[in-house]
């Protein structure tokens, strides 16, 4: 037997990126150091109550009460289905709004699992009308489930969910929400809201690695897990599995946890709550802020419907003179800033630009007003520098800002800490 | 608003543990240090790159030509899925070989996918054997799949394949191997055996934290998935789109890819190569053999059917006089020692005792057998000690074996080199 090597390559040293595209975010030095940590089995004492933890941090930033909150072992889109497989039996309606690609891929999602959605549309941007899904309930027949996205991350639009929920209620439907890019950078009120069901990534607002999912289901939610008549269609993803493992007393094997990922998730978790969630939203909130306004001197004026624009997301239209490709990659290059383009048929029309978790700090705000306007010059569709660091400079100094001072945690090297703020 | 903050918990420390237990295997710090490296973003040029990389080593491994090899976002049971609900359609045959929970696994997995299962049953322990596979396939009319397990965790059985990819062909069927507990660990020959799709795991002999899949298939298993008259029932594992993100040129978003996984991955793949297939093979074996003469010393005998026995899992039936709880209890506390336990009908009746990867080492042999001595004497089920430090050295000093020297590669720190080859 003779078995040839591949090619070998070397050590893999990634350049320095500064990550202001959809997600994945900027991680915090602290949560890679715990991700490299040395492991423990996924039945060790010590790892179940590292799984404790992580759950008691999970309910906090959910804003819940939720005893089945935990993280599940896949990217934000196995949350989305894990949701759907285990709520959705074959042939019952679910009605999904659909704003954007997330609330289509929902959509698409329902109908893997055998479901019947009904898609409340809207144009990419705007919001789902709650009038529209009163109407929706009132004509559909009986419906499963009512799914929105809270951050549809291809718009940038907030979805506003604070009446949803008794709709939903009243309507005897389950009411389900992908929040894949709010949790942990806007308010997201799951039991004051009335949310049966939630999930998130990591990669976002939490500003862990991307590889697990944040989930929450209430007593309503698991009653209809529950009363299923047919089996869930997933091994992988059936929660009344899965909750085997996460339950206190129960811990029964269902397959390996991804050990180092929950370390950093803790991590993350950790540095949120020393944060304060409050904080952390007005941090998002002043960057966004700050940013928008440095875009806007820039003719890049906001793709999503006022008053429902995402703090953690900016989604910016075009102008014609400015060319998406060569600027995207001139700051890659030049500059090593990733920002995202646009999705589906915004390709060519949007930048995506994500302010989320450790990336939502004035020295990358400042950092990327920067490059742009550099670039705008080289490429002749900017005249003069400095219009835009000067635009959010007058964010920054508005009276009462919190962003005038570092932030008391969540520090950053100490050289980096007082731009960094 | 008050966002009131769950009790704060510290930082996490865990606790050093020798893995010993059926998975996650030890981590090579080299490895622990790529997952800790800063974040690209999945669209990366860099990171495009680092995933042909990826996909070159991983087709080493497999040995495979397979263009489609890639590392599935989901631990190896996620793979399992993946293979199952892509190549087979409701209503389609699949002949199982269940003769431990993983083969139990499948079959169950196959009915969640609409798939009709015909188990191949065999006792626990024992192998499936090949004519009982031939005559299945004669008598089960026309059948889409066999699929079977290559190394059986529950009962530390190895399954014989290389006489069943003919079989298979004849018959118009599909071969599908779970490689979880053996692919770097023991040989497995993809395109030689004639396997149309088989995939593993991460957190066994790979010496990788767990979550991921390696995945492999070949032509004919794309084929079926290119004429499947129904759509895959699930969106996240749906191949044919996960494809469309790892295929080279296309690179479309499908989901987020855990980035630090893959950076632990390929440096994981880079460690086998240094060491290369045949050195790691013989590694395992002969650290297998002399583990197996000290447990025997000891009174523990292997639960396999002898000649197939897997070098990367002992499984070994407990004497009445040994208590499992007591002795694993005591291995965890005073030596951080972890083994596993005995699974559905073996639970208490056997231990298993990994030596994957870095587990997979002399010093770690010894310690575990020292430990079962001491514990052996404190615990009076052993009247000397010595006997199974005896019988392992037995082993090692055998004329000609590789252990007598150190790994020329895979190095450990300085201070341990020399005892852990």
């Amino acid at each position: 037997m003779t078995l040839a090597t591949s090619s070998a390559c070397g050590e893999f040293s990634p350049p320095p990126r500064l990550l202001l595209g959809p997600g994945p975010s900027l991680v915090h030095p602290r949560v890679l150091q715990a991700m490299g940590r040395p492991l423990l089995g996924h039945l060790d004492p010590e790892f179940l109550q590292l799984m404790n933890e992580i759950q008691a941090m999970l309910r906090h930033v959910f804003r819940t009460e939720n005893r089945f909150t935990i993280a599940l072992s896949g990217t934000g889109s196995a949350g989305m289905e894990a949701l759907l497989v285990n709520l959705v039996e074959p042939g019952e309606t679910v009605l999904v709004g659909v704003n954007g690609v997330f609330g289509a891929r929902m959509a698409a999602v329902v109908e893997r699992c055998g479901g019947r959605p009904i898609t409340i549309e809207a144009p990419w941007g705007r919001i789902v009308e709650p009038d529209a899904i009163r109407l929706a309930l009132a004509r559909s027949g009986p419906v499963k489930a009512v799914a929105l996205v809270h951050a549809e991350t291809s718009t940038g639009a907030r979805q506003p969910l604070e009446a949803i929920g008794a709709l939903c209620r009243e309507a005897g439907a389950l009411f389900i929400v992908d929040a894949v890019t709010s949790l942990a950078g806007l308010p997201l009120e799951v039991d004051a809201w009335g949310i049966d069901a939630c999930y998130s990534g990591t990669q976002k607002c939490l500003s862990c690695p991307p590889g697990l999912s944040p989930l929450t289901l209430n007593d309503h939610a698991l009653t209809a897990i529950r009363r299923r008549k047919t089996a869930c269609r997933s091994w992988y993803l059936d929660l009344s599995l899965v909750a085997d493992y996460w339950e206190e007393g129960k811990r029964a094997y269902h397959h390996t946890a991804p050990i180092s990922m929950l370390y950093a998730l803790r991590e993350a978790l950790r540095l949120v709550e020393e944060e304060g969630l409050e904080s952390r939203f007005a941090r998002h909130r002043l960057q966004s802020e700050a940013l928008g306004a440095g875009l806007e001197a820039l003719g890049l004026s906001p793709f999503a419907q006022e008053g429902y624009r995402l703090p953690s997301l900016a989604c910016v239209t075009l102008p014609a003179r400015i060319d998406d490709a060569a600027v995207r990659a001139s700051l890659l290059r030049r500059f090593q800033i990733e920002i995202g383009g646009g999705l589906g048929p915004l390709r060519g029309q949007v930048w995506r630009i994500g302010l989320m978790g450790e990336s939502a700090r004035r020295c990358h705000v400042l950092t990327l007003l920067s490059a742009l306007e550099e670039l705008g010059l080289d490429q002749g569709w900017l005249a003069q520098p400095g219009a835009a660091l000067t635009a959010a400079a007058g964010v920054y100094a508005r009276p009462g800002e919190p962003g005038a001072m570092p932030q008391k945690s969540a520090r950053m090297s100490s050289e980096r800490e007082k731009a960094c703020s």
